[in-house]
């Protein structure tokens, strides 16, 4: 049996035991983790001292430098999010639905964790904080496997996390930790469907394409938000120049920012200077075609790549249409089927666009920003998909679950 | 642009039409399909005996060319099915979930249809109709590759399933069929994720293993079922032995009959002569080790590899264990997570045979034979999954939708 065989295998008896924890041992577990993470902040912050040299000598880009670098404040944070996710309520053994029937058989449908989860991510140690802590509650044992980067972090954020759940006799293996961290053993560790139940890719567009084209495990894609707003030609122009500005530069690097506008040509006189003046101000680089730039003239031109890009930056594409149907068609080619809104005051309008865009979120006079699992009052959040089985749009706890049907009889046969 | 790909466009096209449409027209067009098949039973009857006589010269075994064949009657039925689909409630649109926030965000989660479904199935005329039928009613587009031997039925069928459709002004596309049965053109079909969103195989385990292995277009695992009775220490054996016949004999070829006993030390040498006399009395032969020998000599010796079988025949495993511990440890070793059951009058171990049996269905004193979806209720069946992801269990209209957020607001911004 090799190295990943071996963590699968005692990932998965892990799962057993965690499957049938009760609520009050899953959440003593986790703030015991959480307390052990507090109490030994100056050992993990020497550990991620070494990543962070190790980083910086390689060259790392100054922005990745700072996700990857770890301050006692931040292993704070770390700990109090654990602690947060104890005091959600517990999604296991939830009955979803009950079914009696005629026969007298009594069927319920009961929430279940999936089992093992792999998560794979990039050089930030607060994902390994934070996936445990969800996937624990949820009741699955989780493998991890970080950038190897932050090797040194994670390795000693799970050694204390593991200190804590020991507190409460809870077997170790239910955090594993990849640290063969080649490109190779990552590949396979995407194809153990036998131990592992899903895979979460958390990071950019890179490492989602990647591990999609290499996974055999289902994987739940997540992240990527080219997100439209459409400046109907009733809007309030005021609002939609406040959303724009809020959903384009509240955050820039963030999947649920606006990348690109299309506004009706019956306002586009009106609302384009007006959108301009705003983002120019922050300075916001826009791009359009011809008949944008004709209104406002420091506009840049726009290839067709423009239309697709998440920028993820202080830019943004702008493109006119004739009509609703227009906007409809153009935004359901170019999106990636995050997050999209319209600012209009008709209703009518509105419900179309509501109903016929196909993206997990669509918004009606509000900013895209809102696509979060706390905004949405879910509690936590373990990603936001854009793919439409299991689960779409931002995912709380329950995406962590599957569930099983519970069949209670007194000899019922069938005929 | 290929064929496959022209076939692709075509599906994602008509389903944009399909997820608009209101339940009304939707059922029209369901009955106006029955109607077109039942009128035109004749010409379907031509098409279907030259994909017999085609498979008798090529030697198809008996069984196989049963369910290739179509008569008046089977047609009739097939039809009357697409009527019964039309009197189930439309899943789209459906508000799952209404959350109001502080902020006066109005967030409604509503059921959509996922898109275009890809069906992969054996030499089966009847599964052509019925698939088409649910996948229309939840607002799918569905393209079906159904094996070579019946291709002549399908084109008849599909031929006037769009003839009637065609009466309610619906587009042909939401209907469409891989003509080219080539294994190249199957396998490519199971990897055009940009056009098709999700993937049914419906057949033997071979059919669905090489959907598994092969499709990169996420797929239901539906069907196989090696599933186990457990007669627990404290089993009514009149219970247990009738409940056991019920689900060995009552139909061999369905993947929720029994395949495996499991039986406690304690009552073994009671329940054991018993069994074996219900079931032997019905040509079924019983398989088991050494000590399941030594209480009725007529038992056969059962090799490790029985343990694990679906045999799909008149054949079952029987193992004794000394505890529900083991029954349980040995079940979720062997199982295919299908169905699964426990006979006793003790309600602790039932709880926890419920709880711990890892499978989509576990009951207590009743027979596995109920794991479908009549049986539930859904008024349907798309199949029985076996995966923890999107669905598990019995697989009804529901399993064919998504969701999508809808967030209402006026003006809100992200702070």
């Amino acid at each position: 049996m090799d190295y990943l065989e071996s963590l699968g295998l005692r990932a998965k008896k892990a799962s057993e035991v965690l499957a049938k924890l009760d609520p009050a041992t899953k959440n003593l577990a986790l703030r015991a983790a959480a307390e052990a993470i507090k109490k030994n902040s100056k050992a993990i912050l020497e550990a991620n001292a070494k990543d962070v040299a190790r980083a910086k000598e390689r060259g790392m880009k100054e922005s990745l430098i700072d996700r990857l670098m770890l301050t006692t404040d931040r292993i704070n944070q770390m700990a109090d999010g654990i602690i947060q996710v104890s005091a959600l309520k517990d999604p296991v053994g939830e009955v979803l639905e009950i079914i009696t029937r005629p026969n007298g058989l009594h069927i319920e449908k009961v929430a279940v964790p999936v089992g093992v989860i792999g998560i794979i991510y990039e050089a930030r140690p607060n994902v390994t904080a934070d996936a445990f802590a969800l996937c624990f509650k949820s009741g699955n044992a989780v493998i991890l496997r970080g950038g190897s980067d932050a090797i040194d972090s994670n390795r000693a954020i799970v050694n204390y996390i593991r200190e804590g759940i020991q507190r409460e006799k809870l077997p170790d293996d239910v955090i594993l930790i990849v640290t063969d961290t080649s490109r190779e053993t990552a590949t396979k560790f995407m194809q153990m469907n036998e131990y592992v139940d899903l895979l979460f890719p958390r990071g950019g567009a890179g490492l989602i394409r990647s591990v999609v084209e290499n996974a055999t495990i289902p994987v739940i894609e997540t992240g990527v938000g080219n997100c439209h707003i459409y400046v109907d030609e009733t809007a309030d122009l005021d609002m939609a120049v406040n959303i724009i500005d809020n959903a384009k530069t509240q955050r820039y690097g963030v999947c649920n920012a606006a990348e690109s506008l299309v506004i009706h040509r019956g306002i586009a006189q009106k609302a384009i200077p007006a959108i301009y003046e705003r983002l120019s101000s922050k300075d916001v680089e826009m791009r359009g075609a011809e008949d944008v730039r004709e209104i406002v003239s420091g506009i840049k031109d726009a290839t067709e790549e423009d239309y697709a890009r998440e920028y993820l930056g202080p830019y943004i594409s702008v493109k006119i249409v004739d009509n609703l149907d227009h906007a409809i068609e153009h935004i359901n080619q170019y999106s990636t089927h995050h997050s999209e809104a319209i600012i209009t005051e008709d209703k009518d309008n509105a419900e179309r666009f509501l109903n016929e865009i196909d993206s997990a979120c669509v918004y009606w006079n509000a900013s895209t920003r809102f696509t979060d699992g706390y905004e949405f009052g879910f509690g936590s959040e373990i990603g936001i998909s854009t793919q439409k089985l299991h689960a779409r749009g931002p995912m709380g706890l329950q995406a962590l679950t599957s569930y099983k049907y519970q069949i209670t009889g007194n000899g019922q046969i069938r005929s």
